[in-house]
């Protein structure tokens, strides 16, 4: 099948963050095939997709999620981080039957595809729900079960042998939109013995390490008493670093740990919504940015966030620095569509597919309706989607070639279904 | 004319912050007549609105804005900020033209109305334009005419001049959406004998004062070198706070100032959005709480936020001091949704009329389509309101009684018009 989008102001987030403007895209099959600026004869195209004045911009990279706690969305806001954890997600977390997660995943992958997220990297548990969701919604994402490193010695060998049988069924399943990643959850719930066992299994499977890292000063300061060195240092002394690794929030890392993140080309993964709003603190990425880090951008989960609009992630990215340094250049609008595409890309090990419209890459691609007063006068698309837009402008979306959101309705999964067995599920809790 | 809400999920927002689940809510004309758990026979209504599980909440107040700036909307951003006043903001807000400030204002008007923002202070020059597309679109507003001290004498005293004249012209016009405050611009573009003219005319008229007070930095330093006192302290010598005042900003503002603007009733308009981006800095707006001052929230205009959604600025304010302090309970929901009605209300001396949804005040009211998976689970709508939800989601908007946006579009302007008529007239700025 051989599609082309006309008429459109194409942003391609390429390496010169090009933006064409009333440009053409073609892609066959799952593969976009030619950008530029004149339009072909359109008679040999299956399908046409006229795009006027709107963008057309690559789908945004969620690194970091776990899509199944949307269940939890607003269940205990505004309560100290360890009150909030003991008393309130642990005790239900714990309750959690498949149908749960199943409920929890698809109400977050139907958010994600309204919203323009294509990709997103998932860490929770009973992972082969999650990746079924992915299959069925055509959404594409980079999996992992999340391994804490609590329970005796037979549970913890299970939850590897697990995470190894839930690697080689689902690692390129789904026309190659599932991928996987080794999780060991972090250096405070995992012994270095578990982090090591965990490594193995991910060099042998050649596939990259996720892993929560110092989101919290408390965290810091237990790996200090603990075992005398700061997470980050701790990781690369286990060898963790020599081995591809995306960690996750980096809040609480001096320029010592930023020098040696980037030496040992590990990718980051920033939450900021969910770091301001559990009080954690504000992630020194100026300071990543400036050695060469190309920190990518997540929105944690739902119960912690509590949405899963990556444009929000976007404008919260460059907002807080230019206000915490009072400098209006520290995180240009250019370097935060970066953080929410191309670098994303990156940080899951994706970039040779997706992260940029360009020839060769994937057909991961978000339409946005321009047509409202909040995109005017358009003098500069890329800082309309980050200063101005939000999720809600998505019309529509496109994975690996195939439309999977439609007018702003997604195609592939039953939103209104899903809203009510998200509710009936949840009334126990109440 | 008799109107009738059903079904609704009703975030009232009176001083007990209650939500009634499945309630009514009554108004006549433009006033609320009745707020309760059980509908009554609907037989008698002229109309009646079935909000089914939506939400239903006062409209949002904006106190700080100028609604024809975003004619200027991202011409320029990721500058230093004194770049970006002299090199565009300036130079083509000199060429503004009746016909810039009237698309201008109109752009703004349709994008707050279709964002929920009931009523807005804005503070611009040639007001009776503005004045009349207040009183066209339905919208509220308390304007004013922002008088900078720079000019001959003859010159300051034709400002001083049309100000009195267009607050004795528009004040209560309108059916009463039309109020009028009087600004002088700020201490650091105003002598003191000419905020002191202001402040005359102010007491002659029984108006506001609205003013521009520590934004940046530079601005107390050059008020420190001008006057050898911080401008709280400057404008409390002058005499201005002795009348009712509402300034603008205050992120610069120490402890000492804090108090001094609690003691004397003094309002506040915080701007978080917009003092990010600029890289103005982070008001100390729990400190402000914390001594009993009801801080307000506003986005300034869009040329320096990108957008006019109250939404955002309800949850920008909450997250940046969670994450600044490293205190998740710095700003709860339940105050920042106070923060962007009730305290507005108070903060535009308007609190007997609007703010909350009370038997009495005006029917300023917006619906919130909640069928949508970013709502769920609805533990709490407060949570969801400041978390989750974007001015997209908002359906329906009412003020003083009557239907101004329906289903998404506003009734009373013509955005399409409106988006055309904008990009022809910045042509010329490209």
């Amino acid at each position: 099948m051989r599609s082309i989008v006309i008429n459109a102001m194409i942003v391609t987030v390429n390496a010169e963050n090009e933006v064409i403007h009333n440009g053409s895209m073609i892609f066959e099959e799952d593969t976009i095939t030619y950008i530029g600026e004149s339009p072909e004869n359109l008679a040999s195209f299956d399908q046409v997709i006229n795009a006027h004045g709107k963008i057309v911009m690559p789908g945004l990279i969620n690194t970091h999620t776990h899509a199944a706690m949307s269940l939890l969305r607003g269940y205990g806001d505004d309560l100290p981080l360890q009150e909030w954890l003991e008393q309130k997600m642990w005790p239900i977390e714990g309750k959690f039957q498949e149908e749960h997660i199943r409920l929890g995943t698809e109400l977050s992958v139907i958010e994600m595809l309204k919203s323009g997220t294509t990709t997103f990297a998932d860490m929770y548990n009973q992972m082969d729900i999650v990746a079924d969701i992915v299959r069925q919604s055509g959404s594409r994402a980079s999996l992992s079960r999340g391994m804490l490193g609590f329970g005796s010695k037979e549970m913890l060998t299970q939850k590897l042998k697990d995470t190894v049988r839930f690697a080689k069924q689902w690692h390129l399943q789904a026309e190659g939109r599932v991928r996987v990643m080794i999780s060991p959850h972090s250096p405070y719930t995992c012994s270095p013995d578990f982090i090591k066992e965990a490594l193995v299994i991910a060099k042998e499977l050649d596939l990259p390490i996720h892993i929560h890292v110092s989101e919290t000063e408390r965290e810091v300061k237990l790996n200090m008493d603990r075992y005398k060195k700061r997470p980050v240092e701790h990781l690369y002394h286990l060898g963790v670093f020599d081995h591809p690794t995306l960690i996750a929030h980096a809040v609480h890392v001096n320029q010592e740990e930023i020098n040696l993140l980037e030496k040992m080309g590990v990718k980051i993964s920033y939450n900021p919504g969910s770091n301001l709003k559990l009080g954690s603190g504000i992630a020194p990425v100026p300071e990543m940015l400036k050695v060469g880090i190309r920190v990518a951008l997540g929105t944690d989960s739902a119960a912690s966030n509590n949405n899963l609009d990556m444009f929000e992630e976007m404008r919260l990215a460059s907002l807080i620095h230019k206000g915490y340094h009072q400098d209006p250049l520290a995180i240009s609008a250019k370097i935060a569509i970066q953080m929410a595409t191309r670098y994303g890309a990156e940080a899951l090990f994706m970039e040779d597919e997706i992260g940029s419209l360009e020839v060769g890459k994937k057909a991961d691609f978000i339409i946005l309706n321009t047509n409202q007063a909040h995109f005017h006068p358009m003098y500069d698309p890329i800082s309309h989607i980050v200063y101005s837009a939000s999720g809600k402008d998505v019309q529509d979306v496109f994975i690996n070639g195939k439309q999977v959101v439609k007018y702003g309705e997604v195609l592939t999964l039953d939103e209104q279904r899903i809203i009510f067995e998200v509710e009936q599920i949840v009334n126990q809790w109440r």
